[in-house]
């Protein structure tokens, strides 16, 4: 095991820049002192802040750069103005040249997964990227992607997905042959879009060593835990995702108005508060913040840009473990096998979309 | 007024036949003693259980049919071995002739949907019809349309559902001009699919005199409420309201554990059970069951196929509402008006899509 972890951090990326970006590091550096960071970013906005955290300081090295990409710049826009120099650009090019071994960001994610894509370039046989995100179950966690890294999907693509969400649930949740779900509006094998219902056929007849397909599944399905992968694209998983986020916190606050209505209820809140902690730890979104970018040759996460510290402080450490169990090799490894699985399978089967 | 509620329910629909449609539909007759049922099914089936309910059998007139869609049926399907005879056929056909006011069933949503269109034909200017679903938000309730009616939409269908779902919020929430929002994966104008952009574009520079849309929103928007109407298409809408129903079950499910893991906390239970009742009747999804098919030329309900008695009555009540207000002629006569803006707007731009 290498000494130290190194980690890029775009320190101008999120809603909120490098106010919540350097308190997050600094979070994530008390559960992982072995964590060297290297801050892209503006000197005149991070040198303050940095000075304010010294345990963080002693940690870090921080990389000038006048250049941020906006949260609202197009891909295009921000690989003609942020290349070579932006925050985002830098601290991405930092793992491509080795001198850091994952990259978080809170920026713009479509830019980010553009200057990936551009600088570290895919895993063979991945045509684009995917974001993969942690869910929260009824039965634990499950791996769901895509959630919004790119819009519309082929029959191929969501194979990939399912290959990649399983190579990255087999190491996570250490499951031998994960179980994966395409998601759908229904069930049967007639319903939905034909590309999810192609893939759904090729995923049945196939033969893949490493998951273990069950069919279509439904949005109530997710948090049921019902599979281990969901595997959508990412326009339909981008809104499933920002539904069930926006449910939970409704949930929290007609909880708490019920709680505030009387006196009983609120002394029955006292006797309840640990139980209360409980519940509002398991459906805090900040504690699963962080999603990863799959089929490239590099570990990019990719923070919530509106997320606070200890949101990001989340990703961080999502970042931190992806290198130190190695997901990235064993994602590739195990993602080549079940690839190969899949263009034989494809080939016996005769499809040429 | 018309003396009574002529209502045609297809006995056989949902995943529980007659043994939910049948009690469901007897509690609605508390509520609304002045429906008259028309039921269609099997007799063998259907008259054991109504002798059982003896204030609906007063209230009902049941006309036997052997045939019934399964809810595994493709629509074409559907079509070619139910038309003319099954109890969904017959139940929408009752709605056709005139012989009932509206129609409820909970079987097969795109059986329902093809013999729907076709019996009762589409409002002129409308292609496909859309499932509006009631969704609770934390200021009230919002309409979100198509909850899976159809999958995909280009953008002149978009600006139907918000025609259509604007008028329906304008009647049932009473707001002379509701706001609409268009569901994308973020709110900035260069995000999404092309259709849901071209449709922004299209819904901001018109000017259409029955709502205001405000311009994209999220998925997490939804439950706060952030406009009165939400369109999408069918496969998104779908599962997005599905994955909510799902949050809510699973944060519920979190709530109970949470309250059963210490004797503080089941004492603080017992005292705020009366929050917790309060709480579990606003996150009751059988409360907003029923979703209406818009842009026909008849009242159709669709009940959630899972649906229980309580949560087929609330469908039912759906349907006595939507007669009762009238809902369908205002909804017509101002959707009129509003494709009229739309079409002129349309000339105006030059849009030939």
């Amino acid at each position: 095991m290498p000494d130290k972890a190194r980690i890029a951090l775009d320190a101008m990326g999120g809603d909120h820049g490098a106010s919540v970006v350097l308190p997050g590091a600094d979070i994530s550096l008390t559960r992982h002192p072995d964590i060297e960071f290297l801050l892209y970013g503006d000197r005149a906005v991070v040198e303050p802040l940095l000075n304010g955290l010294p345990r963080l300081k002693a940690h870090s090295k921080l990389v000038h750069t006048e250049v941020s990409i906006r949260m609202d710049d197009k891909p295009s826009q921000a690989l003609r103005s942020g290349r070579h120099k932006s925050s985002m650009w830098l601290a991405i090019d930092a793992v491509k040249k080795g001198e850091a071994d994952i990259v978080v960001s809170g920026g713009n994610t479509g830019a980010l997964m553009a200057m990936s894509r551009f600088n570290l370039k895919m895993i063979e046989g991945i045509e684009r990227p995917a974001l993969a995100g942690l869910w929260p179950t009824l039965k634990g966690e499950s791996v769901v992607l895509d959630v919004g890294a790119s819009i519309g999907a082929d029959e191929q693509h969501l194979i990939n997905l399912a290959a990649m969400g399983s190579a990255m649930a087999r190491v996570l949740f250490d499951i031998e042959r994960p179980t994966v779900g395409l998601l759908n509006i229904g069930v049967e094998e007639v319903k939905g879009l034909e590309q999810v219902r192609e893939a759904g056929r090729l995923l049945r007849e196939g033969h893949f060593p490493h998951f273990d397909y069950v069919g279509f599944v439904e949005g109530d399905d997710i948090g049921k835990g019902m599979v281990d992968v969901v595997v959508t694209e990412g326009f339909a998983g981008n809104i499933a995702l920002k539904t069930a986020e926006g449910t939970a916190r409704q949930f929290a606050q007609y909880l708490r108005d019920a709680m505030n209505r009387t006196w009983a209820a609120r002394l029955g809140y006292l006797l309840s508060r640990q139980a209360f902690r409980t519940l509002r730890d398991k459906m805090d979104p900040r504690k699963s913040n962080g999603g990863v970018f799959l089929g490239l040759n590099g570990i990019v996460i990719k923070s919530h840009g509106g997320a606070d510290a200890e949101g990001f402080a989340s990703a961080v450490d999502m970042g931190y473990d992806m290198f130190r169990y190695e997901l990235l090799a064993k994602i590739g490894e195990s993602m080549a096998r079940d690839l190969q699985a899949s263009a034989t399978m494809r080939v016996a089967s005769g499809a040429t979309s």
